[in-house]
């Protein structure tokens, strides 16, 4: 079990994942030790920062020459819960949806999407990088037996909602939202928004096109 | 061309698509004009919040009983250069990078990838969604005819800052970075970053497993 502590401020839990890339590609380019100091220089944040943001992990592996690398790497993954394996259920294979099904990389990082829900009767019973294909209808029944904890959400705009509720209703206690419509749910549900479209408009916008 | 104002602050242009989701959903239901006090209460934004980011854009469609849907939904589609078709490449075509390319809905919002890279020879002549994919040697030569605009990188970490190089080195003016490694780049060349994976710690540590 990763160590939890649901004090830690948001900003932090999303750059400690940097400081977990550099330290890989360190410890590739053969270093054994990085300091604070360096990890703020090699990827541009203020060096009080990065030592703040560590001093939120339990790192034993601080030396007069920094951390060490491969400790630094060990507790940063089981922090985050990369080496965890979570469960979780994705409604709306379409585009974006089939599209997350097969990327590898969320399995990596602790992801594991055991199931696809659709409202199309056609794709009921296919596989997507060996992942089953249900029907919406099913999902209440099998929810009961497999009380998955995470939903991810890559339905359109206007059924965003009704899927969320679905979720809630049968145990869901996350949701992983990535369509650009803000989903209303109860206080004790945790919901990330990942409008990756919204990245678009800034990128268009700073581009002067 | 849409209509470019350079000065909005980051977080009004990643809420308007938030605004043009809601704005959309409500004409499907049949709506014809919306006040920013019922989006701010629908979406849970601020009311004067919404006011404000809305002011950035140049709205006709106001009138006493709000915005005009109709008009609305184009002119943010418009503001946010979802009408205009920005060329991108994308380096590496792993996972991830596959996933990207098999995604329609970034189409839908304005950004057409012209081609994949990769180091793999195998891939070189490929095709995924029509996308062409070629060898990282044959990019310098193509970009000279193509001058694609923007850049998108799915590479591993460790060859994330090379690409960007590359990128820069060969007129590609916005980068759409998805991996964890912070790129250097010219303060001139836009960079948006996207990790999903970092939302994953988040959702991972406030689940509390």
């Amino acid at each position: 079990m990763p160590l939890i502590q649901n004090n830690i401020p948001e900003p932090t839990l999303r750059r400690l994942p940097w400081y977990l890339a550099y330290a890989k590609l360190m410890l590739q380019r053969g270093e054994t030790h990085i300091s604070s100091t360096q990890i703020a220089r090699d990827i541009a944040v203020d060096a009080s920062r990065v030592a703040k943001d560590l001093s939120y992990i339990n790192l034993q592996g601080r030396t007069r020459v920094g951390y060490q690398i491969d400790t630094l790497i060990e507790v940063l993954n089981e922090f985050l819960g990369f080496t965890h394996n979570h469960h979780a259920v994705l409604f709306g294979v379409g585009s974006l949806g089939a599209a997350l099904l097969q990327d590898s990389g969320l399995k990596q990082f602790g992801l594991d999407i055991v199931a696809g829900y659709d409202i199309k009767y056609e794709l009921d019973g296919m596989r997507i990088n060996n992942v089953p294909i249900h029907h919406i209808d099913a999902f209440a029944d099998l929810q009961r037996k497999m009380s998955v904890p995470i939903g991810i959400i890559t339905v359109p705009v206007d059924k965003a909602q009704d899927v969320a509720n679905m979720m809630v209703d049968n145990g869901i206690r996350a949701i992983w939202n990535f369509t650009p419509f803000r989903i209303h749910v109860p206080d004790n549900i945790v919901v990330q928004n990942t409008s990756i479209y919204a990245h678009l408009a800034v990128m268009f916008n700073r581009l002067g096109e």
